[in-house]
């Protein structure tokens, strides 16, 4: 996107503009951003749904510690791109705000509130020395009086709250299914199908295994969907599942790309 | 507008001068302003309008969440300009500011004190070590002892007071309306209707939906003004909106432009 | 002035010398500060006088905003030129330093003494790390004793009492005008006269409306001249005003240049 | 893994990314565990089991201080891959947290918890200015809620849960081993089998005394095993063990390679 | 004095040193002082007598604000030569110290003692980060224990006691006069007389005005000799004033290197 | 061992890891401590004893004043390798940690644990910014549950527990000795012949005045051997002393090299 | 004694190693010592001797300003060389030692104890950041339990004692006459007179004017030598003195080197 020799003179320095205007410590966070599997978010008429992709790279990783998504407070979760241990560190950032919000205000917090207590953070990042911006983004979503929000928080601090978006790798092709197939009366099984058809998109060898699914409603709160249910929901979305070789392929591939996928925390 | 080598060798510190006096990094702070949306404030004689251009990146981000004006207090809002992020913790310094002056003082703050508090904060981030300029702008205006006041703090933390103006990309042609067509006895209605003309002079698809528009007036403070009533306003003030294959080209541009968009927070 | 690449080698760091003893960027502070529009300073028998260039960059801009005289205490002022966000900085640092002397000693601060706390604070920015020299020079003035006293301080934070001086741009023209026509028993008429007659020198179009003229004398204290006797004394100093075609295009210079001075903070 | 010049900007500061969205420091924090002769970690059903490589440099060195398995409470222990002086850091740093938890809470503490107060840890490392970050890798494995949990932590401070995996040099031919052969239902002994045939699969001249092997079951808690048993299960696991004059060249080797040795903090 | 790139490695650092043992940032200071007018000190049987020399760059500059001496204490005062804000900072502290002895101890601070407060603070700027050499050099001298004593302090923070010395520019030609002539029996006005013989030797055009003689005696303390008698000293001193013509000349010559005496701090 | 253009980018920062995962200050320092004369360490039945070399390079230099021996406590004492004002800081550190072992645990530390209190404080300065590492290696030796135990810490902050070894210079040839020669059932005398051996094997023309001995057993504690017992167990060890005229010429080498040893504070 | 481009490396940050293991921010400090006129100490049977060399840069600087020679307690004093600021900073130093010694324990500190506070002090400026080494060498001598002894401390930190050494310029030969005459039976006398002919194995035109001599013995503690005893004593040292033709053109000598020797802070 960028190049030459003028760029290497701003991107030392973590908090220094470039001739136009930019912040390039911030543009390279968003590319480690990019490196990362990505994870959908959807909101529906029923509350939030969060679609992630993560594929481990051996077969003897366990799945679930490859955490994409999280519950942040009773109605409230995320889900995470970009540099693991970054967003791991945001991830309990955030909790560690709702908690401190229940106990000072005696209330959960909104999910705007919690957005902008991450984004703040963020910024301050990118803008003071000694530190460098974090490479990872986050969609927090949940219920809000009643009322389904989804937000997402990029490597600068700048929150936006979204209908349905997704951070991560390969993003332009996601982002389209989800603006062709969005509507504003999606139930929750229509937002967990949409959000793996999106993924679907991207992706021609994607299965079940390779997706974390969770909702978010006012009657249940946050609620991780358990793998069958995400494997009927991909029947449902119609995505033609790889047949066993290709399977077994993949698996090589995983093996294959072992010593590479290692040297990367971008999941 | 600067070139060379001879500029390197002045813009890797935050705080230093050029051999011509200049602060580089003041002034690429101010091409992170340039390269966003623009945002026109208008001082009538009933009080103070915003006019703020806003264009999503995507159908499915919510047009709200790219929160470009504000209220700080009663009677004073900010329209902003600029790095995204960087704004809004200029706004929440703002408003802290007035909060802390209604608690220290028991009155609200002045419109002229505020816009000084910012512009000293931000003064500060161009002198010392450790930290970058603000790549944001902000409107302040607001109604201070029953007049309409108008004040603009750049980069650079220099205030100045106006009758009207624009922060943003695209300043010139739309700084050469409001000089042509601004005059003492504008109604509020007026300022209006002259701020989205000063932006149509510079986007020729300008739509409604692209607008975000509110007034401080004596008598209602701060004030949002609704979606219809800037659709009304916006042909009110005779600007020809685009027809429809127009639009929905425009809405192909959004999509063809969302990865552009996504790697730059100056909106 | 300089040039070339020894000079490089010691301009970025704020506080260091160059070989031949220089300290580069307290040098190109005063480039700041030439940068800027100039403001006299005249000691009359009857008190001090400043008279202060500021042509705004747009019609729409509100003359009084661009402030660069100042009451700092009942009986001194000050009178700025170069980078406005840091002069800013120190007629607030002046005026808590009044403000403090008054609650510490029960009695107004002596020009002198006001002074040297001002070039006291500026010296420092130049001899400590992490911070850069101010931009920004002031005239000092004001009733002391009874007696007119008027000073300049620089960049390096060097304190000189004068007679009559300017700051800012054009500095040459101006001061030989001060030189040939300052006497002891001027009064305070005298002195304003003086003052627009030498900024006149230097600027052939120059007109009341871009002059601010203020007066401290033992009887009144700091008085702000209000604009009819402004035109009157610039009627007065014989400067022939340019006809209204001229004038016309003083308008249009001042559109012309608007976005550059925008990108200039030195006003 | 990267070349040239592009490189060298970015691999000064250790908290910068770099274009493409890497962070080079702790990409090369993780080649400095490559250098380090590998450690593995097999979850059985009974419980977990490590099996580390060290091959002292000397004769005279005493093997059991070349530590790579420690004991970190009742019932955790781990296994550390890479520069030596950073893994005992990383290992007192956990061996304190376990003993505040018990202290704070009167409990033990988790495995997964655990391993998070180290992650989080070396992830500021990688974060904030002033530092470096840690050149080790640490195995974390015991008995948490009676179930045998296994995870790992890399320089990054990204956690992950594992049946079995192993950090340190030679890691792709290891894994496979480890991929092929590890079952759900492996008993403790099993465990121990695989790690040896994992660890001989990338070392032609594997002999007992180069192993280090520890378990940690809910019945006996931490247990390092003796190093008779560890050459009986050496037999056990099939692994053909060097003739005697292999063992002369080899300890020849060691001699040889003393200088290098000693250069090389990586064990 | 130096040259060539191997310096340039050296000097950009304040406290380093180069391969030849120098601390160049020490000696670009001391360039700073010989940059600056000089200003001599003679020990004499009767008392200190200093004579500085300071030509303002305008006839409008108040020439009793070129402070060059200054009264620190009621039997000690100081000459100083080099950057004017540095040199300020210097007298300060000065002052502040032999104030601070008189409230411990009770009694007048040494000549010895306060010259060493001085230098042991200027060396502190030669040694630690953050901050630069001062740029100036004081003469100090007095009365201690009925005795005159006369010191230099140097921008290395070295003090030295002389019977008569310089500091400033054109020190060869000054000092040499200085030891042709003065002997340890010199009455005080004989030793203003040196002190004026020796400055007229670098300059032909030296007139009364240009100098600022104060002497410091047991009987009266710090006295500054009032511009008559120094006019009547210059007489007695032989020195031939230059005619009205070349006065006039050289209040060209000021008006002519006004600009650059400006960009000059070093007075 | 490194060289090239690639090393220079990596060598300058004290805490960052090269692309091969090195520390490349840590190895510097390591030839610091390879540049100092050798000490030799050696566990045996009956204690530890260490054997040091140190040649004065004046013969009016104090000979204990090369201090390489000391003792940390009773039953503790160190050799040092390297650049001897950090060895002794290192050497000040293990003494005020074994003291306040005592104080805080009535009793006294253990050889390992003060070995750990140290290499984690080595550590640190490998890992924090604002400082280098210690350019010393201690040999750390003595009686632990009436067991002797000998541990070696190196630059990097790894302690490693050993039979016999030596730092410093010519440690090749020194540990091939020690390695052949070695047996677990050694007196304490024999310990003090293998070192003298040992050293003797790396330099033809060593003399017993060349050598400190000390002996740590748990009947004796820390025991400084005398030189006359040097010199009997140097003969015992049939170690061939050069004759008088080598002696002589050795000195003569010592004054050629004054100069040189002077420069060098690695011994 | 060293080169290149390579050393520019390492030169830069005071506390880092160059890839031989040296830090040559310490022997850059060294040379600034080597620049240094020489002192000599003798310790005798009597006492300490100290003999110093300083020859004045202008007739009219006190002798006795160039202070070499220093008491710090009743039966210690010093000798310095080198940077003059820095050795003043070390000697005041010392002497606080010294009374917080004697304020603490009650009783004088010892030669060797003394030394080493300072060598630890001079240490920590060779590894953390934020300063550079001391460029000064001192002897420290004096009586400790009846017994006089002598020692040296160098840039690093190095403490050694000595019979009789040099620090400053010339040391080679100065230190070939001291080992070839110096015996352990020399009077107080005799000491003295070696002093003397060791400075002048290097300086022709030696003067007793040149030498400052000090004492120290368990009788009178600290003694300057008045200056007739030092012409004595220079006399029965059998050193010719120079005529005074020669005395001539040395003072001549000294005029010339005035500007040199100003610039030169090592004496």
């Amino acid at each position: 996107m960028m190049g030459g020799n003028d760029q290497q003179a701003y991107d030392r320095g973590t908090s220094l503009f470039s001739p136009d205007g930019r912040i390039y410590q911030v543009e390279y966070a968003r590319e480690a951003v990019s490196r990362g599997a990505p994870s959908v978010g959807v909101r529906t008429a029923e509350g939030v749904v969060f679609v992630a992709m993560s594929r481990a790279s051996s077969t003897l990783m366990e799945a679930e510690s490859i955490e994409k998504l999280h519950k942040l407070d009773d109605h409230v979760g995320t889900a995470s791109a970009g540099h693991v241990a970054d967003a791991r560190q945001l991830i309990d950032f955030a909790r560690r705000q709702a908690q401190g919000n229940r106990l000072r205000y005696g209330e959960p917090v909104g999910v705007e509130a919690l957005t902008k207590y991450v984004t703040d953070h963020v910024q301050e990042n990118t803008q003071r020395g000694g530190t460098r911006p974090y490479g990872a983004a986050l969609l927090i979503g949940g219920i809000e009086n009643g009322e389904p929000r989804l937000f997402a928080a990029d490597p600068s601090g700048t929150p936006n709250e979204w209908k349905a978006t997704v951070i991560g790798g390969g993003r332009k092709a996601i982002q389209e299914v989800l603006e062709e197939e969005w509507s504003e009366d999606l139930s929750l099984d229509d937002g967990v199908g949409l959000g793996i058809r999106a993924l679907a998109a991207r992706d021609d060898e994607l299965e079940p295994g390779d997706l974390a699914v969770a909702t978010i409603t006012d009657a249940d709160g946050y609620h991780t969907v358990p793998e069958d249910e995400v494997a009927a929901a991909f029947d449902a979305a119609g995505i033609e599942v790889p047949d066993d070789d290709a399977d077994a392929d993949d698996a090589d591939d995983a093996d294959d790309a072992d010593d590479d996928a290692d040297a990367d925390d971008a999941e």
